[in-house]
Formats: C-alpha cells, structure tokens, sequence
C-alpha cells in the first residue's frame, strides 16, 4: 500500500519521536471471527446461508442482538472540534485519538469501536447523521466534540436513540472525577458534602464534572469561565451556564477565581491555562487540588503539593493520574451487558463508586485512583454499571 | 453479554442450521495492531503522544494517508432496501449481509471493511450522510440498495467524495460477468463483438452489466424488464432505462423477452423468477447461459446445458459460480493501494481481464472463472487495477 511517505532519499523526519512509528499505517484493523477457508464457510459466513439468518432477523428484529456484531461495536464519533488541548483541527486529524480511544474499548472493554469522524460541525447535520448509521452499533461515544455544541447533540441523541449514548469528555472526566475525590476525602478525613469546591472552566468536562460532584452531594461549588465565577449578576449566558448559576455557587462569589479560591477545599482545574503560587497559598488546610490540563497542568503540582494534602492531575508520569479509561470502556460494557437503552445519571455514581472501590484500603495520598492498566477496573465498572441497570428496570 | 436467547430451558430453534452457528455474536471484531502493555504504550497510543501525531496531521493533512488506518477501511453501506433475494428487509437485518461482505474484504483483499446500515431509504439524506463520515474511510462500497434510487446514490457519492465509492451489486457483478463472458467466448471460439445477447432484468446488476458489455465491445443487447424488451415505443421509463431504449437493442425488438431469445448467443439472467425451456431450445447453437438469479436460478442448469455450451449461475454447488467476491476486494485493493480518487470505466474493464486472465489456457465450458477461494484472483485484479489508475494518471 502506498504510504505517502513521499521521498524516500531523505531521512524520515519522523524516525525520532516514537509516537509516529506506533501510528504507522493506522491502529486499528477490523478482522473476521471465523476464517473461510472452504466453499461451505462462504457459503455460511455469505451467500446462501447468510439469507437465512437476514430472513429470521427481518421476522424478528430482537435476534439482531445474538446473530450481528453490532450489539457489541461502539462507535467513536468526534467532528474533530476540541481535540485534546489542541483545539479544532478537524476530522482527519482527530482520527488518531478515535483510534487510540478504539484500542481501549477493545483492551479494556472487550468491546469493539469503530471511529466515526465527521466532515461537519452543524448540530442539526450531526445528530441526523449519527441517528442514521445508529443502527449500525450498541453504543455511541461522543468524543472532543466543543461546547456548548456537545450539549445539545448529546441530549437530542439521548432522546431518539435507543441505545447508550455518552459524550465521553463530560462524562468520563466527571465520573473519574468523583472517583478520585471520593478517596482524597478519605485521606484527609472529610465527607464529600462538607466540602467547598471551585471549578475552573465551564467547558465539556467542567459543566459535566460539576453535575455530578452535585448529585454526589456536594452543595458548595463555585464554577469559573474565562470572565471569572457564574453568578446570578452576569448575562449574556449559555442556556447550560445559565443553568450553571441557578443551581452552584451558594457563597454567592461574584469575582474572579482566585477571590473563590481563598479557603476553598478543593480546586479542580479544567480549563488550561496557568494558575500562580499566589491563588493557591489561600486555600484551607488540608486542601485537595486536581488540576487536569494535559500535557501542562493549570497548578504546578510542585507547587500544589506545598500546599495541598492531594494532588491529582492528567499526566502519566505522575501519581494520581485522572484518565478517563478508567471508566469508558466498562461503562459501555456493563450497558451493553444490561442490555440498557441509555448510560443513567445512578449508572454514572455507581460507575464511579466502583472506580474509588478498587483502590480500598489501599488508599493514600499518592494512590486516590487505580492506574490506568488496572485490568480489575474495567470489570469493576461494567459490574456495577450493569447491576444498576438492571435495579433501574433499563435492562433488557 | 446478554445475547437475547430468551427462556434457556427450551431447545435452541436454530441448532440444525450451521449457518446460525457461524453468526452467533456477529462475524466481525475490531482489534488494535498493538498491544497496550505499559504506561509507556498507553502514552504513545493515546495522550500525550497521539496529540504529536493528530497535531502534525492537522498541518500537513496528507499525513493523514500514512498515520491513520482510513485509507484501508472501506465501509460496507447498506439501506437494507435490496438485500440479496429477499428485498426490502431493512437496515439490522441486512448486517449479517454486511458482516459477510467485511470479511470477505479482510480474506481476499487484506482491507478492513465496517458495516453502516442506515435508518434511512430517502436519496438525500443517505448522501448526505455517507459524505458526513466519509472523512473515516478509504472507500465506499453501497450495497444492496434499491434500483432506481441506487444509481443516483452512486453518482452523486462519486461527484462529492475523493474516495473510490462503487456501487456492488451493479459494478462488482458486472465485472465478473464480463469476465465469465471473455472466457465463455473462448469455449465456442467466437468474439464478444459478434455476440447477440439478451440482459433479463433491468435493475442494478442488469444495467451494470449492459453498460460494462457495451464498453467491452457487445454492439446487439436486448434488455428487458418485466414489461418486456426495451425499445423506443416504451414511455414513462426511468432516466437509466430511457438510456437503455437510447444505447441498446440494435435489432429493434419490441415484444417479450421470449421472442427476444430466439437466435440469441446470451442469455443473462438478473431477474429472478423462472424461463421456460421453451424460450432457451430456440437460443442459437452453442449458446451461453448465465443464469444468476439466488439460490434458484432462472433457468435450470440441467435444462440449461441441454442447449448452451456455457452454463454459469450464482450458485456455490455448481460449476462456473458468477460470485462477486473474484471483484470487489481486489478492485478496493488496487485502487487503494494507487492512492486514486475514483473507480473508473477503465479500472472495471482491467479488472475483468484480470479475472478472466486467472483461468488463462485452462479455460473449458465448466471453468470461465475462477474459484472464489482462488488467492490469486484478488491480488491479480488489485496489480491490474493499480497500473490502470497509475496509467490514467488518477493515482497518487
């Protein structure tokens, strides 16, 4: 197969960074279950015999489940918009995350994924688009698709599909998230609902993250966008901030970040950018700080551990890296081993419960999250998941 | 996973089918080329690493061709609205038909191939969607989509899209028939060009098939729907049939497909539905009968051979099977691997010969083509394909 690699008289100014050699040619490749090395498989696997597992299927939908693949395939599907920290560099570009996102379905889940890039960025084109190939597959993760777009096309194709459908960049954050704060409370001898929260971005992740750290019981949290913190004072609003301001910020902060932040319990950093010794400092004893911007966390944790009891970030070079394998692929799996038309917010909890669990006893400051090659996570999820689906009444 | 058996106390119903067997779970996975061992792995498969790779993608979009696996991904699109003999079953019940065609690509062309099956019939919206995802592939295959519809899916695809998009069930059997035609030829010691056939049915293979016989030389063809021939005197037609009325039936026939019959060197069963013996004894002396309607072919072989001197059928039991498997993973390959834009008139002609050419001097009245299990054939279709592509100046 060609290559584009283009002149091969030149040295490849690829050959030094690892990265590229791994996504040579691509990371993914979609092979049969079952080889055809005879007529009679041919004639199984495809034309005749294939035409009677069409006709029982066509008589009864339901045995779609057992004879296709599709109960079992999820689809990764971005518009390439906010990819990473990189921004929108399209559907091309963005193809290498939805692969590596393939191969954690696939190591992590059991699951296959197929990415599903778009050559659209129209709301109304992307949730037509994907109801359409829906029948296709078990699940839909959304993937680096930007707010406040990622919103809307998550809800209108939670209510016209039925099968799961999650925006991984909200949800998978935000159930990892809680995991880990679940046990940096139990380093520091806190109850989640005591806590005062202050979260840095009103983005995907940070609207996500917010929803749950609520529902887990957490009354105090004050969210910030780039203008400083959601009160009920600022307009102009995202029908998602606006909700935002009706639903956070009980202390009534009104400024910037760093005004929320003096005797805060907990920083939660989603937004990029850089925060100085000077916000930090002020913040009370014992305090946790989870600072997510990948590859350069907002808070350096060099600094964030003189002051803080725990520090999370994104980084795998570090301890207590929020990584959002941790939940995606059993997630899925337990969804579609329930059988379950939709991922429910009880599902999410129980997910991150499950998540907080592996780690136990074992806790400490160092070690609130499993790592993310922990093969007991993905089972623990997808259990959990599965069992709440089916005390919800959503299992099939 | 919950594979929707239903009550286990009872006999599996599908236990004395194999074909049940081999579809169970579905025929396909999706698998990542390398495995995902350590932190180390996961950082260059995923983040932070994979942000280099979509990063230098999204400046030099080319690199895309080299760093992701869509250039060898065909996806396999279905409406469900065509689905071998048993028409209008619908999108799931079409996957294992899809499934099938995916592994056949991964055996005999080395391609991953993705099953999308849509929840939708209407023209429009199956062309805006499949150009919405196209961004996720190297190639378009449709499949078993209803004629007329099928031929303007097909036509506005090729003009929208940079990728090799072809329509099966018309150009693949197309392909193979020609090719079976060359060879059948060469039995009785006649050229196509003097050849007068008959085209039974004028849906997606029938037109395909008529179109690729002009282009190889067949000046006399009749065809006929069933209203009988094609000819001047018919209206209210189709665009593509009044192209047929337009570009085919030099003898002027205007009865049934019966009177055309009489004399005729082909006959090309596309149809389905059953032919008389009466219409076959007075075809012309060593006559050649393709009779491709599945699993019951329009005219029966045994009565056939009492008149032709080629008999050919769809049929994996029986001699000269006219099986599309001989065309589409070879064709996807060699367009693939030449980096063209498009499938053209002369790639399909090349692939043809290549198949034809596979038999070379072992050719005799009961092998015109091929197996289907045949290795070669694919590989010599994909070289011949290639060097077309290169030769019209369309590879890159």
């Amino acid at each position: 197969m060609s290559t584009g690699t283009g002149d091969d008289s030149t040295a490849d100014r690829f050959a030094d960074d690892p990265a590229f050699a791994v996504h040579e040619g691509g990371k993914l490749s979609v092979v049969p279950t079952r080889s055809i090395d005879s007529i009679a498989d041919l004639a199984l696997t495809y034309t005749p015999g294939v035409a009677r597992v069409s006709s029982a299927i066509a008589a009864e939908p339901e045995l779609g489940r057992r004879f296709t693949w599709a109960p079992r395939v999820v689809a990764v599907v971005s518009d390439g918009s906010a990819v990473l920290g990189l921004g929108d560099i399209g559907p091309v570009a963005s193809l290498p995350v939805m692969e590596g996102k393939a191969c954690l379905f696939a190591e992590f889940g059991g699951l296959s994924a197929v990415p599903v890039v778009l050559a659209t960025k129209d709301v109304d084109q992307i949730v037509e688009t994907v109801a359409a190939i829906a029948p296709s597959f078990g699940g839909i993760n959304l993937e680096d698709i930007s707010a406040p777009r990622c919103f809307e096309i998550e809800a209108r194709l939670r209510d016209r599909l039925d099968i799961p459908v999650m925006h991984d960049d909200q949800h998978g954050t935000a159930i990892v998230v809680l995991a880990a704060l679940r046990n940096a409370v139990k380093v520091i001898g806190r109850q989640l609902a005591d806590l005062r929260v202050v979260v840095a971005g009103a983005g995907a992740a940070g609207v996500a993250c917010t929803k749950i750290l609520l529902e887990a019981g957490i009354g105090d949290i004050a969210v910030a966008d780039s203008q400083g913190i959601l009160h009920a004072g600022r307009d102009g609003l995202t029908p998602i901030k606006q909700w935002l301001v009706d639903n956070t910020n009980r202390s009534g902060f009104a400024g910037t970040m760093v005004d929320a932040l003096r005797g805060a319990d907990v920083y939660l950093g989603l937004s990029g950018g850089s925060v100085p010794e000077s916000a930090i400092a002020p913040m009370a004893e014992n305090c946790i700080v989870f600072s997510l911007a990948n590859p350069i966390p907002e808070v350096d944790p060099d600094m964030a551990a003189k002051y803080a009891a725990v520090v999370a970030t994104g980084r795998s070079d570090l301890p207590n890296q929020i990584n959002n394998v941790l939940a995606f692929p059993g997630i899925f799996r337990g969804a579609i081993d329930a059988g379950a038309h939709s991922i429910t917010e009880a599902m999410k909890l129980a997910a991150a419960a499950a998540i907080a669990d592996v780690v136990g006893d074992e806790v400490r400051a160092d070690y609130i999250v499993p790592s993310p090659l922990d093969r007991r996570v993905a089972e623990a999820v997808a259990a959990a998941v599965a069992a709440c689906a089916r005390d919800e009444g959503i299992a099939t």
